[in-house]
């Protein structure tokens, strides 16, 4: 019997979320236990690339992926604060990975790819941004990959278990320090490269999206440019709706089955009903394959939870290994499993037959593991309880989940229980602003571009619309066409420009007038071409290449120099 | 007889230099002592609002000038360390000083006039920065000016020396966590006012004019424009010659005399000739009438250097009291005493004579004292230490000062043995970049003005020229025009735009061909307007007012609001 696979994350954040709530006074409906804030708050797929997942070694991985990319891996001396003076606290060595061999040098200003590591190991990222080992031979670039402070390899205090020890070791883990890491380690570098006037051009999906938009913006004398992927920079305080993440999740269920959308909305009292009953809790452990006995229904729910949220980040067009093997759109391939069930089984048994999909797509695990993350202190948990405070909630009418509030005082209290830190939600938008983003970046800043699929549950805070000339808005097309043949109707568009249709769209009703055409994933346009990409995902890439090559044009003439490759 | 002023100041920073080249092989000519690294970095004027000068106190400042400016004081709970997450570091009340009453209010978008406090009380700064009461009338705007931390009365650990015990306690004095706590607290302002939308200018002079650039282009979500004036950002590492600030501060004695730029050259190995005399620092303290024997040949020359950088930086065309009570265009003044002397006066006797200008211009002071900083340590030294390592240098053909270079060993070593601390010197530009400026920011950021006096010796580090349309300079006017009527010569402009000639202008011979006719001193666009403002100062303001009201107006179109005032 293969290993199974430990599956979702269930930090101790939750836990304690939910030992806070069975502290208070139970609500009279049993279904308002599951409206009050329970969820794990949604993460970045990047979680399944840290060390306590039963995944590759870093050796291994290294190993398998030098066959692709080459590179060599490094080691750089940071500064633990480089905002404050500290002179006791110790320096820790952070990782990068660099590629010279396509770097046309110094002389010929060649530029100089960078990617914003994000919340784990970076070669973990190297191998799944295959755009920027794509590029580099086409622009001349050297690529440099700097792993994240307190993730990977790149921790301070000698160790992981070190560095995680507690708030006083966990102070310095924060995005501003990361982002002055790679302008150090950037400048540094090209100091000892004698390649001060080459142009630094900066990539980042997920988190590292934000972090290179960012950069972009607080460092421009060290980066032209930044693609930002899936960045979603105004998913904080009041700047977009806390429900959007969860209704872009639902809707991507939705519009692949009406049906498949109502058992998944229904198995959440189904859950709760059976969790109730005497030996519920053994049925479910049954019913969902649990190696261990479930121990609380909340466990469940946020393995559920856990698996359509991620399947709407990574519901690409063709099979993919993101973060677990998966067929081509697998949420049709989930729905399909959940529709056509023989008649007769019941919610909770077709819930499953889905979540298998996702689960153990290979069908090599006989049961599943709950508990992966024993500690459950583990870096991103301690930047949302810090900085990345990221509201979310539910909405019963727009989505499948039960409603849920974003409940701050439990979200404070769970951070102190956790970390003994108290979170500073405003932070985020003070230091890089996000209200009114458009009127402030208007007539500031130039070259970011946001790309963004608008399938991916993320996208609903990230950056939909142009903000200037120069700093973009790619979105995936979705289009408006008017149904039923009825021309009158003519058809509407959402920005961006439309695109011609494409095979690869999922189509859905909105209304009897309307049909929505949507596509796109968490960013798929970093990933490796493949011979499957869809005509969207190329033409999105074509743009991006052709706005890097914009500023580096731009670039180059002001330095009166040609374009070296 | 009167208490004599504390005058200079000699940090500790330099009595360990100097103890440290005592330790070292003294060079074979006598000399030689002078050409090591062994003057006081220059500082900003606004040294000489710290505590521990026999200055007005604070409250005795207060009643003084709210006769002329009236505000609140208020104080505002500041993180010690907004880019950390040490929650056992304490927290400290800014001090900010506030005035709302010619404010037209959030529902008119009514704008806020932020001025970046210096290292110093705020209460000074807000009595020496005339135009910004002057121009809240006009616009409608709220004042406020918040204090720096570790400054006035805005420290941590709850007082001064507790703040200010060790390089622990002194860690979160840089300029990133200042600029913050001004993002910070008028966040929370105007979320408390519900003024989200008023606009934001930012107006800074010296240190502060550092700032208010910094915070513009790190900040500009929250400020939509800085007038940062006589702010020398380019004083880092090597993007300025080192020898720019000492050249400037000659050069402003050669425009007024040759003769006193001679007899100042030569001043110094007189100097050096007397102090190694027998009786020689007795006899150096009856020439320069110090109170106390003087105990170093350098503690003299520092005296000296701080009268003429001073000199330098506040020769304002009419009397002022600054720093120093002096007369108008005091350089003049200066080389009149030191030219004049009857024949057969020493030149350290004409010395002298020049120097009492600065140090005792309404002739109350019998004696002088040096010694007025027992401990050396302060702020900006602290800051000098740390990030604000501005490389300066003297050369003895382009200036009036023995050859001396900066030797950032001894720089380093002295920071050291006053602090325990380690300087960065690349960090600042790293940080808020400066090498290739005009390249990095000609396409990206907007809305700064640079003005500087081009005889302020700081303006050799500020931005002498546009950077695009509108990251501007403003710089007094410098004309070079033919000499000797030889029209065919043509006449040569220096950027920007010639203005026309005017009276207040210091003219000197450049080359037996042309004439360098500058002038400008140290942010003297910032004071309040005098009757004795000359023509090309009226103007520098009315185009920094056109400015401003361009950058109101583009963001009130952008709001779809008309301008308030």
């Amino acid at each position: 019997m293969a290993r199974p696979p430990s599956t979702t994350t269930k930090p101790l954040l939750l836990s304690l979320i939910l030992l806070s709530l069975l502290l208070l006074p139970l609500s009279s409906s049993q279904s308002s236990h599951f409206r009050s804030s329970k969820r794990t708050p949604p993460r970045f797929p990047t979680r399944f690339s840290r060390p306590n997942k039963p995944q590759l070694t870093t050796k291994q991985r290294t190993q398998q992926q030098q066959q692709e990319y080459r590179y060599e891996t490094r080691y750089f001396e940071q500064s633990l604060d480089h905002f404050s003076f500290s002179d006791d606290l110790p320096t820790f060595r952070q990782r990068y990975l660099i590629n010279t061999e396509h770097w046309v040098g110094p002389n010929l200003m060649g530029p100089i790819f960078l990617y914003c590591g994000n919340e784990g190991e970076i070669v973990w990222f190297a191998e799944n941004t295959g755009l920027v080992w794509e590029l580099a031979p086409r622009f001349g670039a050297m690529v440099i990959f700097p792993e994240h402070r307190y993730y990977g390899e790149s921790v301070p205090y000698g160790s992981l278990d070190e560095a995680y020890k507690n708030a006083t070791t966990l102070s310095h883990l924060t995005t501003e320090q990361a982002i002055a890491d790679f302008a150090v380690l950037i400048t540094n570098l090209k100091q000892n490269l004698s390649a001060q006037a080459c142009p630094v051009v900066l990539f980042g999906g997920s988190y590292g999206g934000m972090l290179a938009a960012w950069m972009r913006l607080k460092y421009p004398h060290i980066a032209i440019g930044a693609l930002a992927s899936s960045a979603p920079i105004l998913q904080f305080e009041d700047i977009v709706p806390p429900e959007t993440f969860y209704d872009i999740v639902s809707n991507s269920f939705r519009h692949e089955s009406t049906s498949c959308f109502n058992t998944i909305k229904e198995s959440w009292d189904a859950l709760e009903s059976e969790g109730s009953k005497n030996d519920g809790l053994m049925q479910l452990t049954k019913t969902f394959h649990f190696c261990q006995k479930l121990e609380r229904v909340d466990d469940l729910y946020n393995w559920l939870d856990s698996a359509y949220s991620y399947l709407a980040m990574v519901n690409y067009p063709y099979p993919a290994n993101f973060m677990m093997p998966l067929p081509g759109n697998p949420i049709k391939e989930v729905c399909r499993k959940i529709d056509n069930c023989p008649e007769g089984t019941s919610v909770l048994e077709r819930i499953f037959e889905g979540v298998n999909v996702y689960y153990n797509y290979t069908g090599e695990y006989d049961c599943f593991q709950l508990d992966d993350d024993p500690h459950g202190l583990d870096g991103w948990n301690w930047q949302a309880c810090t900085e990345m405070v990221m509201p979310m909630s539910t909405s019963q009418d727009t989505s499948m989940y039960p409603a849920s509030d974003f409940n701050y005082t439990y979200y404070k209290e769970d951070c102190w229980n956790s970390f003994r830190v108290k979170p500073r939600p405003k932070w985020i938008t003070t230091e890089f602003g996000g209200h009114d983003f458009k009127t402030s970046l208007k007539m500031f800043g130039s070259n970011i571009i946001f790309a963004n699929g608008l399938l991916d549950p993320w996208s609903g805070g990230g950056v939909l619309e142009d903000v200037s000339e120069s700093i973009v808005s790619l979105v995936t097309e979705k289009v408006f066409i008017a149904l039923k043949a009825r021309p009158s109707l003519g058809v509407a568009f959402y920005s961006p420009p439309l695109l011609r249709l494409k095979e690869s769209i999922v189509p859905a009703e909105i209304d009897s007038n309307f049909c929505l055409l949507i596509s796109g994933a968490h960013h798929l346009d970093l990933r490796a071409a493949t011979a499957e990409d869809p005509d969207w995902l190329l033409e999105q890439r074509a743009s991006e290449i052709k706005l890097i090559e914009g500023w580096l044009h731009d670039y180059y003439r002001e330095k009166k120099a040609v374009l070296a490759s």
